[in-house]
């Protein structure tokens, strides 16, 4: 029989995973839950100190010889801090000391009930790393977070320079309920590092389908050769956004319209077995959902950090190091021949999806659609930078065909649109290029004083598209549902750039159709000194029609044309 | 003309050496030094932005297109929080931005004066490290630690996953007080890590004085094979501790024996052009001292952290890895010839020392000296773990021979005496190899609940050698001049270990004379279960014959004998 709180069983199952194998227990009630697991578990070997200051002492011991993560259960209370002085020694000397504390839950710390006092970070300067479980797993999110966390912690004991790491267990009455359940198999996060000159990848031959998502960087040239060379791979699709800064016939660079035109059956053909991700953020929301729901993946994070980034939910194995280094490794190692159609599915979807785009463009409706339609046309091909604002601005710019000639920047960090201009105008001021900034109204008014710069530099060529708004807010389905959208959601103004660029004598056009633009970034691309186009388009109509050309990609695709 | 403050003028040169090149200035007062200092360095070309906010995500815009570190500077007071946007910004995107404030001195913080709040720490959680430097550099050490912090915050900056860091400037009025000084070379620390297969190693063929230093360490044999290789080289001499855990003839093994012995001729002929230090502390506190007062020679340190740690204050390069590879490519670029006699220089004088070391022990008094000569003969050449407690014992056991069957450990980490008991005993309920531990008085009966274990291993050995007494700081010479000593430094006492034994039933004898230590230490071998030698030795007379004993081996080695 064994404890019936699933996040402790999950603890003793993913302690045993990432190599526990002494457990050495100080006698209490409020850890009995954990007690009675690790004694439950065939790998673990327990045993049992009253004295937590020595028995800190005694697992230091057990780890410095046998190199292994080595952990220590007290129950709550004043119980923990008789580990610190065994727990900074491990910090100072690099031993992985796992430090488990049972708590009582939240709600009732510093109630006047026994034993309870601040736990949680309590050793927190002379650890690695300190988590907190959740103390009720309610749902999926909870049990995710709940492994997470406990990953989190073991994966700091054990890599880089070892160090004693704190997992602070708040846990309810009853205690001692049991249940015949077996361990289950929490997700067990590995982790790689570059300490050898070749990376040694594991399995690569099992996997028919690969799903390298790139996102944000700016590594250059030579993550786009290695990357056009893995596309040459029948079983590799390779998903790229305006961010990416990478380029080929053979990536899929339009997620957000790839996902809408996917059929239930696409659901299932397109989910990849194995999902490698390199570089930062990814704008598309729709890639976290549509990942969040495909069953059975893994997922190899590759790059310089060794933090558990989580975003899809399904991460297996942290790689350390150089991208670059890591995927010329997995290249020699994939196997020469694979039958795999993954790959053909896609570019086959994909041209499709070029069709369908090319028709609905041609037939647009004056809006921020067709705006930014004929602004990615006018500047396909030219060498410059492209700075993008948040956040329709570039959700918007993702739809339209971009060139290896451009490289895009994007606040997509935090995502704010507190800086956007001045970003573009820092870039440009340590660049010769013409660097074009293309922004949504209230990014480019929040950030009113960009222009206030004895420097501002020559050669920034600045579009606003003016929906009096925030128009983003439309297009998403919680907000347009409230009374409140337009007030405090949209931000509806009627306020424009012209006052700005005249307190700091910027030159200054406005466009209010297809022509108008067009002749609008003729006109900017002479300007010799900083200057704005600012582009008015139709409020309520804008998100209609972004609406629509979803609709009408998807069905394009499936024959209702 | 430049500001007259150092430490500002040590911060602008040290941004140059890391590589900044573009630094945004929002005026103010407090931060004038500062501003004054970036525009008189040639090097650097400076922008003025009033706005805080749009001046934090102009930098930004600049590192991203620049990828190196940019500086922001402002005055005192909330300015600092108008760059938080940029600064999470750049957190989240990894963009090196150097945030650098002007503050007043700590002093004044919160006493009613304009533009005063609790800058240091402010931005800790959206930074990858915060430092506030010393106001005002009274002595060599505050300049070490002022550049140190600096150079500290500019690594962060730039290395592994790169990011923003804050430096933070207290200020003492006169601001605008000007000197004719040129810009100093304050200490430039400098930074690898094997991002390539093969290390890069500058220039080694310059030194012809190289001294590996061997820390704290369980590398094993992989080490001690590196190590006999470069210990072949007539320009590397190798000196390492009983916690070095290596041994070949060619080591200086007698840290403190070898400097105890040195004449002024030798301070200059042992004084290395390039200290290599891996693994964790040292034990000896002449080393650091020696090592501080030598001037000029460069310190790389080697091994898995990123953090500066310059116990020598000479620390020039981190290298941040695996030491065996580092210590292979080290060895494949030094030059094949060498005319050095750095090493033979070296091995002369651990002869004349052994020689010395021999003749004084055997003529030795029965005290704390002759028991550990005593214990060391005994254990020679026997395959055990030897685990060791602070600090008296360390201190006696580096003094003596030791072979490379036996493994050393010591909480060095902190140099605690709280756990030693404990952690030994820990180690033997891992192992079936004998694990002998040795340990003065104070630390034993301090931790009296290590043998509280139902489980105490049959396979531990415990050596007590009780001087009634921390006789360790008999030996120092500060607390041998206080009243205080008795009581409160030295906690003379007359307890022993037989009580502690006869609660948890464990085995126990005592010895008073150097043939009841040796039918001791026999009695010890035979014994199946965890049994404990107490040895009593004469408190008052240990620390005269330590101190004779290293005035013998100096006026040996000069031919006095």
């Amino acid at each position: 029989m064994n404890t019936n709180k699933s996040g402790v069983r999950a603890l003793v199952s993913l302690c045993v995973a990432h190599g526990v194998r002494q457990v050495i227990i100080s006698p209490g009630s409020r850890n009995a839950p954990i007690t009675i697991a690790f004694e439950n578990h065939p790998e673990i070997k327990t045993y049992s100190i009253v004295d937590e200051r020595s028995a800190g002492f005694v697992a230091l011991g057990m780890a410095l010889k046998t190199k292994e993560p080595t952990a220590v259960v007290c129950t709550s209370g004043s119980a923990l801090l008789n580990y610190a002085p065994a727990v900074v020694e491990a910090f100072y000397q690099h031993i992985p000391l796992v430090v488990i504390s049972a708590d009582r839950p939240n709600e009732f710390i510093n109630q006047g009930l026994g034993q309870s006092i601040e736990q949680h970070n309590l050793l927190s300067s002379i650890v690695k790393k300190s988590v907190s479980l959740p103390n009720i797993i309610v749902d999926n999110n909870q049990q995710w977070y709940c492994e997470r966390l406990i990953n989190e912690a073991l994966l700091a004991a054990k890599t880089g320079k070892t160090g004693p790491v704190h997992i602070n267990v708040p846990l309810s009455e009853p205690l001692y309920e049991l249940t015949s359940e077996p361990f289950e198999n929490p997700k067990h996060i590995k982790y790689s590092s570059v300490a050898k000159a070749q990376w040694s990848i594991p399995e690569v031959e099992r996997f028919q389908k690969t799903l390298i998502l790139v996102g944000q960087n700016q590594i250059g040239q030579e993550l786009n050769d290695i990357l056009s060379e893995l596309s040459k791979q029948s079983n590799i699709q390779i998903w790229t956004e305006a961010t990416s800064n990478v380029a080929h016939p053979n990536f899929i660079d339009g997620i957000d319209k790839l996902l809408a035109s996917f059929s239930i059956n696409d659901t299932l053909l397109f989910a990849p077995e194995l999902l490698i991700t390199i570089g930062d953020a990814i704008v598309s929301k729709r890639i976290k959902s549509y990942l969040q729901q495909v069953n059975n993946f893994e997922h190899w994070q590759i790059g310089q950090s060794p933090e558990v980034v989580d975003t899809y939910k399904h991460l297996t194995h942290i790689f350390e190091g150089n991208e670059i280094e890591w995927l010329l490794s997995f290249k020699n190692q994939l196997p020469k021949n694979s039958n795999s159609t993954y790959q053909s599915i896609g570019l086959t979807q994909k041209q499709q999806l070029e069709k369908a785009h090319n028709t609905y463009c041609e037939a647009a409706d004056y809006s921020d659609f067709s705006v930014y339609d004929a602004i990615c046309k006018a500047l396909l091909n030219n060498d410059i930078d492209i700075h993008v604002a948040n956040s329709a601005a570039i959700r918007y710019m993702q739809l339209f065909e971009r060139s290896a000639s451009q490289t895009y920047y994007c606040n997509r960090g935090t995502s704010g649109i507190d800086g956007s201009t001045s970003t573009a105008v820092g870039a440009a001021m340590v660049t010769e290029k013409p660097v074009w900034f293309l922004t949504g109204d209230i990014s480019f008014l929040y950030d009113s004083n960009a222009f206030w710069n004895e420097k501002l530099p020559k050669n920034l060529k600045v579009v606003i598209v003016n929906n009096h708004g925030g128009g983003i807010f439309r297009l998403i389905d919680g907000p347009n549902k409230t009374k409140v959208l337009d007030q405090y959601l949209e931000t509806h103004h009627q306020l424009d750039a012209a006052n700005i660029c005249a307190q700091h004598k910027v030159a200054y056009q406005i466009a209010q159709n297809i022509e108008e633009v067009n002749n609008g970034i003729a006109w900017l691309q002479e300007q010799e000194s900083t200057a704005v186009l600012e582009i008015f388009t139709p409020r309520l109509l804008n998100s209609d029609i972004l609406k629509d050309y979803f609709k009408y990609i998807k069905n394009y695709t499936y024959g209702n044309n």
